[in-house]
């Protein structure tokens, strides 16, 4: 077991935020802290770089749109990437439709959540997505997006 | 956000493996791979070496043992740890004795699995552990592990 | 308890419409009445001002959209408000994004629908929404919102 | 749609509240305030009297006794009455009897309830007879009464 | 097999109404009828005669005092009968108090409805009664409660 | 109320007998005496001629042979009847079959059991049948089938 | 995508109809037309004859006849087919036996329906044979067979 | 029964396609095959033009975007349809708001799936839609359009 | 730890007997024996005295009275006591109205059963009520009492 | 404890079987091997032979005649037999008839299958016949058959 | 009725202390308090020991252990016990092997729990033990032994 | 089919007996007999020794003694065997981690019970074992262990 690796062209990772994630740091900010999304996903594309990989990140309240974004990672288009790391929030508990992009497509998908999705209400424990996923990292923070990308990376330079 | 750390004392890390993990490397090598569970927990101390920590690793099949091992854990004594990473294999889905050690204790704890345990059969879906730990990684084979020992010492280093 | 009020500056109340609420008054009109969205929502923010309130409304049958205006209730552009009347149609029954939405903000919400949602199928009884509002009125046709919207007012003078 | 109306006769309107509700201004007193259920009803009374309507109540602890004001209210006694305010306590959730007297009479009964009851325990969230109400209101502390009288007279005067 | 019987002395039987079954003949005529539950014992009682017993009748909207008549029957005083027909209404679908009394008495009880509550809501498929009577008759109107008083005069006369 | 009645021509009754019930008499005679279901039938034949009415009954394990004889009594041939006297046994349980061919027949089916259902296994309480289906009578032994001829009688006679 | 097809030898076609088919246009007929089943089937042979198809079909009442009839198509004597349109009736929603008789044949199998089955009681939404059948065409009365037909003809000429 | 039909004036058919359609042809060739939804889409609107039918086909990973497009179908715009064929994709089974939009238009709506949505997992055996649609067409793959607008028409020629 | 205490001024203690306890003694006397409530009640008053505590005791087959004797103990009038033993017979399994009461009040109640309740019915494994008392004993028959004295007495004069 | 055995007089076995056995051999021949049902009853009835036991078989696919079969092992004509080897099939799962007369007669019965039922779908797990059999044998191909066999020889030469 | 006794020869108490107990008075002790299970014991001897018997108490972790020590109770060495207070920690919610050998012994076990379990998590509120001991105490810290321990003696000294 | 079978080299059977088995013959010897579960294995052993294989046996009350069990006859120690007869008592029900063991191992595993669990409580009526064993053999007493040890053999000999 070697936990290292290198990659000759940089992999591309495609972080999707769903739902409410663009209140980040505008919101309770007590329980989440005060940095916003935006430099959350600066801080992490520094990180990706450092590690060789180019990182670009979406976020919608739309379930449709992140259906697209899925589907255009999977496309060879400009919106396509080696790897996801998806946060879809509210959604990843009822979103079918998300779901079924994630099984259509090749690409990995690693599930990620800030929260410890499991300490919270009964709802939040069941995700209709983690079942076509890759893995799950859920419950430290902005660190899960960081353990989530690793763990991309990590697959993709096998 | 930061992801760096560093550490003047090294943390101490333990590592929990619950029933049938002694197996690793013998059985369904075609899914699990052939390294050995003993190959695999070297290699994780190296990692966690290199990263400023001291990592030691128990593994057992009886319930009990991994509730006392938690409970040390917490103690003072020989066997304490700064933070704990557990897979309590099968148990992970009924054992509630195991859940109240580590709630009881202060020591943070990450649930973490080789396999994407959500992706397989429904009663392997719900953990009665994860309430309680600190977050959860899962479905990234030994890197899971890798991941969780990442988490732990971030979390551990603030 | 003195069920009287009055504000020096006008309170803003936005109403929140959800899908299918722009059919109103073209369809089923043995049922709702020949009102439609647009002449009730009018009617309303008569009724509001000469309470001393500013009333705005907004319908949409995106999810994503309704998302939006919740967020941006509680903001400080030209869409906040002080307090929000929704229904949000069929989405009250199973839309977490729309509850984490409303769980978010500081802004109290009051949860409302034309109909008796309990007299009608199953899966109308349950709201997802309900826990995080303030309330709820429901089976009073166009008056549920009038009632809503008094009973943010009389909050939000307090 | 218009809000207003007016009655020749004097509107009758029965207020009917259920088991534990004469310790309001008792207990938890921080919660819901130190205003007494006679007061709560005095005050209502009077609001009612400004729109109009006779206000009458009742509290019992005893389900048989508001099964019996239910049924009164739709004679042609002294307890008669043009509409009902129903609070029926935790015997919103499990008094079938109740039901039936409400499905019984052709007055129109309006739920209400002072804490948002979809906010507290699961089994607060069901209602026995909502099914058979013109509509609910809860959530608004006193003025969840205030508002199941306007909506009532409102229903009443049509 | 014989359906004939005589006794020398008159059988006492007993009749409990439960909750609303006062209002007979006052609501819902139109589906129930124009009989009240007074003339329908009164006929009830000549039926009962001409079949050589002594039927008495009671009715109450209070739970306890359905429990003390199942009591009394069994008691030694003037209220005690040999065999009782039940019609607990609503309370037949939750009134564990009721079946407690039923159970706890030597005197068979015969449950019986008006209508065909299998035909009805869900909630009023499920008697907890009828697991302690010796039997059911359900859904003849009138006539139910004539057979459920044949059926106890057989058994009684046994 | 009246109880009595009288019909010019006599009515015909039609006893249909499901699984097992070819068995009374022969096992379990303990529970269930030593009277065979031909001679129960018997009995029940003379009492129905001695109020006018003419009754035939069958048996069979099969469901669609009751089926069968459910739309055959609804027919106008020799085997045509007025009413139903259905005692379906076990299928009584998840016969939707039979439940469809009672709902499709104009003829009113009374649904009787010799013990009572609801003071045995969970699985018998519930009844496919019993919805559309008169009205049902169970738990008094062979008098069950008396009392459910007499039901089907007295609503025919009106 | 071409939706033609035109086949040297007939194909030979079985319909398979359960319980109570054979009163169609005999009972609710408000309803269900007053089509016999006879006519019905004849009509669709007519059809199936035009587009060079020989149609045969069945109706029983009784499970096991439904059983044989599948296990006889997938046969080599005079009852064969190259496909079955099936209308299990009532039976579709718990006869596990037709489930395994179609799950072992090679024959292709589609389950049709008169009526939506999913716009009528909860009992009707489930099909035990829809999983083994190749799909399932149902709300559409006689056009059903007529559409399920086609289904099959193209399936096999493909 | 007759299965011809002719119509002066061209039917209006809309085809609507929810989340993932679009992928179709492009991902999973092996199980789909690889016709596109563009080609499928041009291949049934020929299909239909044969029958004397215009069809129009419009495809969306919006909920919202398929609710409008229903409530247009119902309009008297130039998106107004005679009929909808509606393939929801994964919203078949939670999105109540495309329900209630099929619920309150006039125009009759056939539910279809290319695959056999009940031999797939159980959270795709349940459909929120196919209650308030004319009926359902699924498991024919391409063909399972065809049908669905042959149903169509058929209907709309009565 | 210790057990003992010792209190000025006599604790009031009031035992709140519900449903059918005013039969023990006379019923079913195999089972429950031939001691009375009333003797039961005057042997724990004694015993209690012994205690130095003052007890008083209650019985009613009303729910409301029940909760009105909750509601008087928390009072301040003649009927007010330190702390209550309630064995509230069935309705502990559904009475929430007295749930309310017990959670109203401060002081403490301890739930009794004279059977040990969790070895009989499952409907009888669930109580409303545990949730809100200080704690359970259940199964030691008359002694049940004593103990929950014991305990109460304990907890008082801490 | 002792496996040995031996009989005057040559015991009889009876081995029912239900619904599609008739198809073994001839289906699916990969799993189930290409022995018929015929060859297996013959071995079957050479080995019992061999154990000094007269072993005859049926198979039907009508419950009726499974439950007929059933009755006549109970009886005392040619058809009786001292114990009964039972494999349903399908009938396993859902026939409370087949159950019932199982339950009535007093002939040891012996549930068995070919297949190990508890590693097949969900509900393949549930029997209704087990709780009133003798015990159950499942999995091991043919040999269930002998198995059971031998249980129910040494169980009748007790 | 008499809550006095005596006893001519020590009794034998057992206390048996399940998983995690061994952690109170060093972890959550402003929950549990300070004291340990170790002191608590000794405490619990002495008063047993002024009631007249002899008290030994056990703690582990292992599910086997307390099998065992159970099993031990009934047997005639020097662990052999007349009775056993029993707190199997989280085991009481899961652990059906410690329930076969608590009902396989004639040793009467009353269970215990020093917290409340009813108003815990939901999962607590079941316990698989309950049905098999005598009886429960719950809710009342260190004086639950004290009560169970009284409870066990006083049925002893019968 | 063929029942007979030989084998060169002898086969090792091992038996794996779960908690409280070791109390065989010596609790409730009334309906478990007197033998011992050391009779039982030493008969067992005797047996399978006439039929060519070597048998041993285990018995733990340990759950990680089981599974280790279980690794060990998958191993090449002196503990492994060519199959094993598995009697798991009451971990049957919930040991996730013994059925983890038994999927992960090659050796053919017989689960076994000397009642019939079927017809005990509903939680004894589901193994989470039996998906992955080979087959099971349940309700024969001693005999169960005989028959599975025959299934054993003859599965091993082909």
């Amino acid at each position: 077991m070697n936990f290292g690796y290198n990659c000759a062209m940089a992999l591309k990772i495609l972080v999707i935020n769903g739902p409410n994630l663009n209140m980040l740091g505008r919101r309770e900010t007590d329980i989440y802290g005060d940095v916003t999304l935006q430099e959350m996903m600066t801080d992490l594309s520094a990180y990706a770089a450092s590690q060789g990989a180019e990182l670009r990140s979406v976020q919608s309240n739309l379930e449709g749109d992140l259906v697209a974004a899925v589907q255009a990672a999977a496309g060879d288009g400009a919106e396509s990437a080696d790897g996801v790391v998806l946060n879809a929030g509210a959604l990843t508990h009822y979103s079918i439709a998300l779901r079924d992009a994630v099984a259509a497509v090749d690409v990995p998908v690693v599930e990620t959540h800030l929260s410890n999705v499991y300490a919270r209400e009964d709802f939040r424990h069941r995700s209709v997505l983690a079942e076509v996923c890759l893995g799950v990292v859920a419950g430290f923070g902005p660190s899960s997006y960081r353990l989530a990308t690793d763990a991309l990376i990590e697959r993709l330079s096998r």
